[in-house]
Parts: structure tokens; sequence; C-alpha cells
């Protein structure tokens, strides 16, 4: 069986858990709590990250990049990644956009304060960090309704990888309590057609022990 | 004529600077300095980061990762990604190591704090930031040794796009004199053969105002 090393409230183990779901590539979770520095789990992969994706034949796939690009090449039905030069461009552009520049302005500096810092025992949130995180997460939901508003999904006509990545880290953030939705209606429409799609579902059954997520958080019609 | 918005000193713009050249792709560099936030850059490139290579037929291409994805696919002669699928894994695997954990580990610490800081005007350098920077760099230039030692090149047995990177943040850590070769044999052979391709030619003639690298910088023979 197909495993992947990873943590429920990762938005990069999101996003492939989404690819995976949507390639309908069946695969055995296990959660690694990467601050615990199992020794197993450096040898499997060195840098320490998750996720890690183990296929049946043996082949081991550490970081959420290389998965995605590796499960495109290998599982190219649907395709999910664009077929034109300038459709992989846009989307790729926009999975670097939502993994590090989001990620930069609001994910580490909400989900990351709040839950990893805790979790890891590496102290209290830091308050200037929390606030830039508050800033910024308006502009950013404001972006991801501009784009789903001009085109039907976020890099263009069709569904891709684009989407997952950006669903990926909005979904870790609306977890927390950290999204008001009444504020971005073009997002929250784009969120909506997203949270119903089936590979979606494991991800709205997560729980984390300690942290209890608000009721809306797996609701359809929220 | 292709155009690369870029910076001399920045590991990801050298990395595609050295896929170009092995491509023999010939483009213009135009230098970016993105701390002054010019307007006219934000529009090509809304995440206001560098590189951008702009294609002839116009196509904007931003991120270093999302940059050399295209010029494989567009460009396939010569190969730098890899043919077989567990190929590709592994160079990807190793570019991300470069990009995300040795620049974290190393070129943030040392690149970022005594230039980047200081042409961008966010004051000196930070003591801890350099101690850490200096106490990482020694095991990541012993485990480009290892790699260099069992096999003929970072990632098996083609020169490819994980050289570039792992040579892209070497060069700049070099560049400000911050690499002591006498104590990695096995990192400085890999180095030298990479520093002698023709592609390596322009970043060693590279000059940046009020920093001069060491006189062995630019010399094959170092």
């Amino acid at each position: 069986m197909r495993i992947l090393h990873h943590f429920p409230l990762s938005p990069y183990c999101r996003k492939v858990r989404l690819m995976l779901g949507e390639k309908r590539l069946p695969f055995e979770p296990l959660t690694e709590r990467v601050w615990e520095q199992r020794r197993e789990f450096a040898n499997l992969n060195p840098a320490g990250e998750v996720p890690v994706l183990v296929e049946e034949n043996g082949l081991v796939i550490p970081d959420s990049n290389v998965i995605c690009e590796y499960l495109e090449e290998a599982y190219p039905d649907p395709c999910l990644l664009g077929r034109t030069l300038a459709e992989r461009v846009e989307i790729r552009r926009l999975v670097a956009w939502f993994d590090q520049k989001f990620a930069r302005d609001v994910t580490n500096n909400l989900l990351g304060e709040k839950v990893f810092k805790r979790l890891s025992g590496r102290g209290n949130p830091d308050g200037t960090a929390l606030r830039v995180g508050y800033a910024n997460i308006k502009p950013h939901l404001d972006y991801i309704g501009q784009l789903a508003e001009s085109r039907s999904w976020l890099a263009g006509g069709a569904l891709s990888l684009a989407d997952f990545a950006a669903a990926a880290h909005v979904s870790c953030l609306d977890f927390i309590g950290d999204i008001d939705w009444s504020k971005t209606p073009a997002a929250h429409d784009w969120y909506a057609r997203i949270k119903s799609r089936p590979s979606f579902r494991p991800l709205l059954n997560d729980r984390v022990s300690g942290i209890n997520p608000p009721a809306y958080y797996a609701n359809l019609d929220f």
C-alpha cells in the first residue's frame, strides 16, 4: 500500500492529500510529529519534514512540490498541472505564491505561531507575528476572490493544483477559526466549491488533539 | 530578446542563469533591486521577487522553480531534470534541499545578514544568525562532498539542476569569502568541475558595488 507520512494541519501535506484524492490514488496516511525528530523518519527524509510519499515499489518522495510533480508525471489523468506551457507556468506560479508568499505573510504567522509553536514546545505565540498575520489575511483572500471572479478556477478554466495549494492553506486557517468568511464573498464562493469535492472530505474529518475547529469548519453550507 | 530580471548575488537567479547557459539560450540580464519596490516590476511579478524571465513571445515566468520547470519543458535538450521518474525525484529532492534547507541553515544567515540586510537598509547583521550560519556551513559542504564522492554528479550519473542549485548557493557564499575550501576537499573537487563550465563564466565576472570577492573567487585553480 502507498504510504503518506504527513501531519493533519500541514498545508503542504493537505495539498498532496487533495492531489492524491483527485487522482483517485489510495494511500495510507501516517501521522508524523516531525518535531520529535524520530531517527527512522530522518533516515527516510534527511530534511526531516513532511510530507513524504512512499510508493508500493519503494520509491521515497519527499517535499510537497516534488511529490506533486511526480504524481502528475506518473499518473497524468486527470491533468492537474495544465496542458500548455503558459497554463503550466500560471498554475506553478500560483502554487509558489501560496506555498511561499501566502505562507510567509499569513500561515506561518497564525498557524505557525498558534499551533506548531505550541505543539513543538517552542513557547507562546509572538504578538507581532499574530498582528502581521491578521493584517495580511484580508488582502490575500481578496486576491483569491479576484482570481475566482475572473476565471472558472484560480489558474484558469480548469481545476488545478493552484486551487489545492490555496485551499490547503485556507482550510488550515479555517480549522483554527481565523477566517471571517462574511468579509470575502468571492473567496467564500470559490472555497465552497472546492470544499464540496469528494477529495476534500478526509480533510474535513481531521481531528487534532487539543484543537477544536469551529462548528462551520466541516459544514459544506457555511 | 529574452530578458532575465535578476540580482547578481541571488542564488535563485544564479541557478536560472546556469540553466539558461547550459541550454545555450541567449538572454539579456537586467538587474532588479527588489527592495526598491518599483511599481513596474510589481506589475510584472506581484510577488515582487527575482528572478523573472520574459520570453520573446511575451510570456512572463516568475520564480526560479517555475522558470526551471518551464525551461526543461520548452527546451528539453540537454536534459537537466532527469529521464526516469526516480531520477527526476532525486534531482528535484536535491534542488528543494538546497533552495530550502541549505538556504534556511546557511545562505539566509550569512548572505542574507551580511549582504541583503545592508543593501535593503534593514540594519546590521545579527550575531546569532551569523553563528548559526557558520556552524551549519561545514556539515552542508560535507553532505555535498559525500554525494559527489559516491556519484558522478550530485544527483547521479549526469550533470543536473541539482548541481546548479547547489553551485548557485555555494558560489554566492564563496563571493563573500565564507567558504574555507581547505576543510572540504570532496566538495572542492566537485565545485572545481562545475566552476570550469562555460555556463559558469558570467557568474565569475559578477561585480556588486561595495563588495569585493576574494582573489580566488574567479580562479579556476583555487
